[in-house]
């Protein structure tokens, strides 16, 4: 099949080599071929063919569909694994290379909105080896991982209950006299709901619940729970379960509800690595979990990882769209051109590909800190002196804006392929409805903003009294005004500073200001919400923004970057540094009161300067992203730019079309002109 | 059944008599009734009972639920307005009316996706209407009226012709031996695309085509194809038409693509009011179609009718929600509390609801301005004062800022229902659906915003040498500074009319730089398209604060607002113009760098205020807006407050959950496990 004219011509013209920048992105060439053999191993599978678009299935054949598919998906995985490493060890990294595989491209492409048995990978077997003993692990760990007779998911959330975990209701009463453990989801609110592949996949659950033991509270403690037949897959006595329905995104999680009525599991089955009941009931309580703490936060170091791939994801369809779809002439004597020359296009869709890449180089450095952190706690000689409070809030404020940021990214490219961005063939829907799950999933939104402020305010009155501070926030000691000069980025991450220093001043203060009136000074944190999320907001800016130059800086002078890579990234995060400025501009003019009219024209004439840069190489950069086709699932944004003809093809898949005439028109359009209206 | 405690305690403690506010809101007592009374039928007859939730059916399981409930919908509607009219006249009010009604409750609550036979009453009907001529008329409109063989649709977009219309490559040959057209799309990208109603349902099209005759162009015209077999339903020969298949939103609609392939029609189904083709060839203009440029501009006011409606859905459910989630406490020693009470949530969904009231005074006269230009026009004494470019300008820009503010509020309000609102059974999904699909439809945000700016740069150019100025834009030629006096909101909008005369006067600048150097007029403007889009951006949130003001100070004039109705709609007023300037800071700012710290720590304090003082009413306020639980069609936002209930009652009639053990257990897992991965 040819290729667009248009997107040929863009590719011949760009000063940038895609195929380098793909070597660079991916890690390396032998990261890159690695994952193409796989890619090409799966996608030319017969078994991973899609025949009808799953938009178009109802809810139940969507879940079989996915069923089916993910086994198929499993088990060649699996054999794929023992031809590359026949000695397969199971651990903690494992599973996360794991768990990058299911969220990277070989799991999106087969799984767009991914599948029931991930959760079962991840949060299953993890809390098994984080929170098992090694009786527990040898018990259950193996048989996970084999999938024998052992389906796993994890239950924390309740219907009425979600961030706010010491309000989880289900409780496990122990009972010494047949040492067991009874479970209750004693209201309609306590039922879990959420988690995935239990709908109706899951036959052992984890399940959060408040321990009693005569009597006496012992706070949340984890239960492996069976809650099906092994051999039949009915739900057991006691066991009420199923799935919680359609959703905005995510469609083939199998998300569930579950609710235990006097369930009773023998009392080896609590996870006992922390904390233990004895036979008699005697609690004891271990080590506190520093590194469960840790894995929370793992899961947000590696949600900006997930949505940054679904904005480029976007980014990538957008871009090629826009090269493909002409609309609108620009001058009235010459043809309609491609939308992707104008420039309300370019400031649409750029500054997104910027973010997306700049997120991946603060990806990069947050994941090596997240290791550090690891290290230290892994050390116990000096267990005080650890990163973990920076690393946290962190983690809170950068998952928090980055998946709000990248959400409204894929939206707004959404918006900028016009009604064909629309279409569900578009697939931005789908990665809409993962990008923003992610906006609430592992610590909601303004939870987590409210989490890092209280961090930063508690560093911010530190630093009134200290001389050295965590990295991240050190600037919040820096109380000189902005002195603009001749880096231009310089002044916009400064800029930035010194609002998110502001922001957390005011925040500060007002907390102050209410608890100097009558309330309490959990009311003055309340009464202060807007200004402490303000301040996680804009500390979130300041940080990505000169993250993101440091980063750089640093590749730079590691010398492994060729001088088309180095200058197009200097391009970019650049964009990004100025887009960030320009649309926090409210916050960033309010504590900066000194930049003038000037400098901001001259800002924002740097701003279409870059996209005038860029728009040459747009194409062959996300062309680097290397994206397969199957990865993007979107008609839009194919290789090929065969844009129409896919449309159409897409089109004439749907089972609506098969018959010339539906049934309806002569069950109901007939008898209704028939009957005259 | 009994209603949740917390909501009956915020009924309880209200201020604001939400009866008292559905009259006002309905538009008085009458009006109010009349339609309570068509609802209570509606939603009480079993033919409109829904056994299973829409987003569990496959796509075509969903079309032919649609057509099946609608045929009976209309069938009962007609019966009804013949009880109350029983010489019910066609004419273009009628349809009107008819249109409202469809986006109105009713129409929303059956159909929460619409339905593919609403543009045959809407575009099709008024399209007759209005460029048919007398017989034509008496040849198509009867019969379309009566469904009497004729199921119309409107076919103007093409895959790959949209905004732009002249663009359009359909095409109509006059062939005089036969006195016929042959109508053609003779590309892939040709193909009519969009249509609703027109995939499976539709038998005849109005397709807007290019005229030519005997090798002459003629511009654009409308014919009316005979698309499929009136008694068979069978496409005609020549016809290959389908549905485009899923989107993210409105799944009832049928859209449907269509090619014609040398399909021949008769002479007399060119549409002739305006413009005709004599049996030699002869082509005739007339008249230039004003009325017919009227028309775009009414879809357009009736959009925001459309969106602040869809808002306040959203609003309704969020609000009551957010009462009935209990989650985090604000005291230690005391048990968690409503989400709405915490001052994050209220400003979540307080401004929303302040802006889609805001937004309702503002509809309101903005239809009123639309009956007096269309009368100017229908006077031909004075054709050339009119002001319909006033009004299209206005129609653009508010059209574009309300369809995208509004869609961006119910997201955020979905957000604010965390976890929840992400469920399908929320209904946000849907909601958000229909008012995002609207930021595009009749008129993309960013083409119509630079029709706006290109007026409001033309009316700029102006004010520097007239006096008199259209009343939208008459302060354009106020250069005075802000002077920030005692009145908060009068700041606030000054505020913002200065930001918007300044990007106006920056867009003009920009354009004139870019003229200067050495590109066109056409490129000139391409590269000034930022600046441009910010002006009318501005200039539309200008406009909406100072004329909700207006209004509400025009309702208060006439006397009729209780006093406690007055209250409330001040405050919201009140709320929707702080909030406008806050969320446009770095504009207001940017423009105004008189504006001081101290200035707008008082706006923000203004605004907290006002949090506080809407907060005892906001459950009667939404009460107050009288969506039936049929037309919210959410589990979080029913009257009663029984959230839990209902989620899990939604749930449990999902049919993945009819059977205990799904088949995929047997054909998938289960062989999988015993192979064990």
């Amino acid at each position: 099949m040819s290729v667009n004219a248009d997107l040929q011509r863009e590719r011949a013209a760009a000063t940038l080599d895609s195929e380098d920048f793909a070597r660079w992105w991916a890690g390396g060439s032998l990261l890159l071929e690695e994952r193409r053999t796989l890619e090409r191993r799966f996608y030319a599978d017969p078994d991973f063919a899609e025949s009808v678009h799953p938009s178009c299935l109802s809810y139940k054949e969507r879940y079989e569909q996915t069923v089916a598919r993910s086994t198929r998906f499993l088990a060649k995985l699996r054999q794929w694994q023992r031809e590359r490493q026949p000695q397969l060890q199971l651990s903690v990294n494992m599973l996360r290379d794991f768990r990058m595989l299911l969220s990277g491209s070989v799991g999106t492409a087969l799984f767009q909105q991914s599948f029931p048995l991930r959760v079962h990978f991840t949060m299953f077997m993890t809390t098994l080896l984080s929170q098992g003993t090694e009786e527990q692990q040898a018990q259950w760990l193996n048989r996970a991982w084999h999938m024998d007779g052992v389906l796993g998911t994890y239950a924390q959330t309740e219907l009425g209950h979600g961030s706010f975990i010491r309000g989880l209701e289900t409780r496990a009463d122990y009972d010494p006299l047949t040492q067991e453990f009874i479970l209750n989801t004693p209201t309609q609110s306590s039922y879990k709901w959420w988690p995935g592949g239990l709908g109706n996949t899951a036959n052992v659950a984890i399940v959060l619940a408040q321990l009693y033991v005569k009597g006496n509270h012992y706070g949340l403690q984890s239960f492996v729970v069976r809650i099906r037949d092994e051999r039949t897959h009915e739900p057991l006595t006691g066991v009420d379960v199923g799935d919680i329905g359609p959703r905005l995104g995510g469609n083939g999680v199998n998300n569930g509800f579950l609710g235990l009525h006097d369930v009773r599991i023998p009392r080896n089955q609590m996870l006992m690595k922390n904390a233990q009941v004895l036979t008699d009931g005697t609690f004891v309580q271990g080590r506190p979990p520093l590194l469960l703490y840790g894995t929370m936060v793992y899961v947000r170091v590696i949600i900006l990882k997930d949505v940054l791939f679904g904005l480029l994801q976007g980014a990538t369809i957008a871009t090629r769209y826009s090269v493909v779809r002409r609309q609108s002439r620009i001058n009235n004597d010459e043809p309609e051109v491609s939308i992707l020359d104008h420039i309300t296009q370019q400031a649409k869709i750029l500054p997104q590909i910027a973010r997306g890449v700049s997120y991946r180089l603060v990806s990069d450095w947050l994941w090596r800190f997240y290791d550090e952190v690891i290290r230290q706690l892994e050390d116990e000689s000096t267990p005080e002196r650890n990163s973990l409070p920076e690393l946290h809030a962190l983690s809170c404020c950068l998952k928090a804006v980055a998946t709000d940021e990248a959400s409204e990214g894929v939206d707004r490219l959404r918006k900028s392929c016009g009604g064909h961005g629309f279409l569900s063939s578009a697939n931005f829907d789908s990665i809409y409805g993962l990008a923003t799950a992610a906006y609430t999933y592992e610590g909601e939104y303004t939870v987590l903003l409210l989490q890092a402020a209280r961090y930063l305010v508690g560093q911010y009155v530190d630093s009134l009294k200290r001389k050295v501070m965590p990295s991240s926030v050190s600037y919040l000691r820096d109380t000189a005004r902005l002195a603009w000069g001749k880096n231009l980025t310089a002044n916009c991450v400064r800029a930035l500073q010194i609002s998110a220093m502001e922001q957390v001043r005011q925040a500060w203060q007002t907390q102050k200001m209410h608890q100097s009136s009558k309330v309490s000074a959990e009311m003055a944190s309340n009464l202060t919400g807007r200004q402490l999320t303000s301040a996680a907001i804009a500390h979130a800016h300041a940080f990505f923004t000169r993250n993101a130059l440091e980063q750089l800086e640093a590749l730079r002078r590691k010398g492994d970057l060729s001088p088309n890579i180095s200058l197009v990234l200097g391009q970019l995060v650049e964009l990004f540094v100025i887009d960030t400025f320009l649309r926090q501009s409210g916050c960033v003019l309010r504590w900066n009161n000194g930049i003038t009219g000037t400098q901001l024209r001259f800002v924002e004439r740097r701003f279409e300067e870059l996209l005038a840069k860029l728009r040459p190489n747009a194409v062959a950069l996300v062309d680097g992203f290397d994206f397969h086709d199957r990865v993007l699932g979107s008609t839009l944004g194919c290789h090929d730019g065969r844009v129409y003809e896919r449309l159409m093809e897409e089109a004439r898949r749907n089972p609506v079309n098969q018959e010339p005439v539906n049934s309806s028109f002569h069950n109901h359009l007939l008898p209704m002109m028939r009957g005259k209206l």
